[in-house]
């Protein structure tokens, strides 16, 4: 490993991860971390998510030679330009935010006498904070890195293998084009389920705990992700907004025509339609990229063991 | 158990299970198993689905004192007016399908001089067929009972007693309720669902694989519920036509808000909606109607265990 001494702004799901996953598999390397809230910086302690959690930034990034943001997207630049006189020169800036394009040139305005390569492992869960984070986050996950044009080729190919260390397979492409996968892949379904949430929780007619009662003919699916941290997915929404909104316009459409299938009676499409987006499962199953249990394994069933 | 001879109709997913939970829980009753497919039956036979797997309907229900449709919403009618002569007429008989109005109104057409409650059970997975089932499908998820007016009580107390024994929690409520409550706790879900993964499978400027390799961000929750029965989801939605569009109609009016909120930057209007649906996750998992497990216990995270 070409870092010895990495440093972790921001201690929540992310940060906390990289901060065990690096503890883990990658011995030799210190990890320093700090968060601006001092409880989440006690727990960080409790938890030993890093080698050691300092007081203040500046203080944590003063020799590393790796610095990761881990702060929401709207936070980053916030977050940096008080540490261009703090973080070592010869230091590498990235980050772990969900979109790109507004996050790196905050950070390359914020850090304009640094090498930042942005990056971006598409890793979670629905839960956030200090508790949030695990070693194993990253494992079989694809971790995307953003690099500017002429960047500097050894500390990219030091942080593709920083990523794959840490047990993930990282990808390159650019910022532009990584928001538009993420816009489809993240952004959009989020948004979705933040709604459909929203709505089942302000009807007049269908009571609230009818709802969490029958949540599991598959409403359930959905919270899981509109469980999501709020200040990030703002932070996100906001800094993808171009293509949030274009995915989003591409959506309606597409719902329209069922709504319109629904309406007439127009039994063949809504079929039609209904077994295309089988594949899609099996793929992503195939690709790893999920369980195959059925349910995710979800209650006891026996089936559970023997059908992936 | 006041049944001792039970006629299932249809050997998929909820047919298999019943018939598998029925043997498990219910020593002493018989079951026996038609369907209309000749593979389905074979296997049935195969997996032990049934005691009997009949050659015909007729054969199935002609000593049954449950008769239980167990195929798609669409197809009920159809299934049941011939055997009006075949059942006998003492015989109870029911179904397990997700609209209601619509399906109590073709079974009492198809079968006017048998007592018939209809049920839907609301549990599932994205499986179906005769390798789907599995004994415990309904153990600690609802059934939800839509008894007619001046229904058979004693008969209506025995189905109670049936689906209880099969683990399940049962629920009463009108037709028409039960297609408000499930248009928005499951068939709006699906109809999502399959509206995005259609989505994003059509794009230009984001492949397929790329959809797929970054599924973990968020897409691949969708997709494991479009991934559910093509045939019996086209029934779904054409049979609760009306409750599906107004639901659908409440939706699209919040994600035209949240998408104007974003459009404009209005960060506070998004960071309200987020935090607001995270209670609704709480209180499934209270419910017990979801797997506490962040990610649902997806990989293998050593945070899984310690976190329900």
């Amino acid at each position: 490993m070409s870092f010895s001494r990495i440093a972790i702004i921001g201690l929540g799901l992310q940060g906390g991860s990289i901060g065990l996953a690096a503890q883990q598999y990658l011995p030799g390397v210190t990890v320093t971390g700090f968060d601006l809230d001092p409880a989440t910086r006690a727990r960080a302690r409790e938890r030993g998510l890093c080698h050691a959690v300092a007081e203040s930034a500046e203080e944590a990034v003063a020799t590393a030679d790796l610095v990761i943001f881990c702060v929401p997207p709207g936070a980053i630049g916030k977050a940096a330009a008080p540490l261009r006189g703090a973080i070592p020169l010869e230091c590498l800036v990235s980050d772990v935010g969900s979109s790109k394009k507004r996050i790196s040139a905050d950070l390359a305005e914020a850090l304009p006498d640094h090498v930042v390569i942005p990056a971006h492992p598409v890793a979670g869960t629905e839960n956030s904070g200090p508790d949030a984070g695990f070693a194993s986050l990253f494992r079989g996950r694809w971790c995307i890195i953003t690099p500017p044009e002429a960047t500097d080729m050894v500390k990219l190919s030091q942080l593709v293998a920083f990523w794959e260390a840490l047990g993930a397979n990282v990808e390159l492409m650019s910022a532009a084009h990584h928001d538009l996968v993420l816009a489809v892949t993240s952004h959009l379904p989020h948004l979705i389920a933040y709604t459909i949430v929203g709505t089942a929780s302000d009807l007049e007619d269908v009571t609230q705990s009818e709802v969490i009662k029958y949540s599991a003919g598959g409403f359930r699916d959905f919270t899981r992700i509109a469980a999501s941290d709020p200040t990030m997915w703002r932070d996100v929404f906001l800094s993808n907004k171009e293509a949030v909104l274009t995915m989003l316009q591409r959506f309606t459409e597409d719902l329209t025509a069922l709504q319109r299938a629904i309406r007439v009676g127009d039994g063949d499409t809504l079929f039609e339609h209904f077994t295309r987006t089988r594949a899609i499962r099996r793929s992503i199953i195939e690709e790893g990229q999920d369980d195959a249990r059925p349910d995710f394994g979800r209650g006891d069933h026996e089936a559970a063991g023997t059908k992936a």
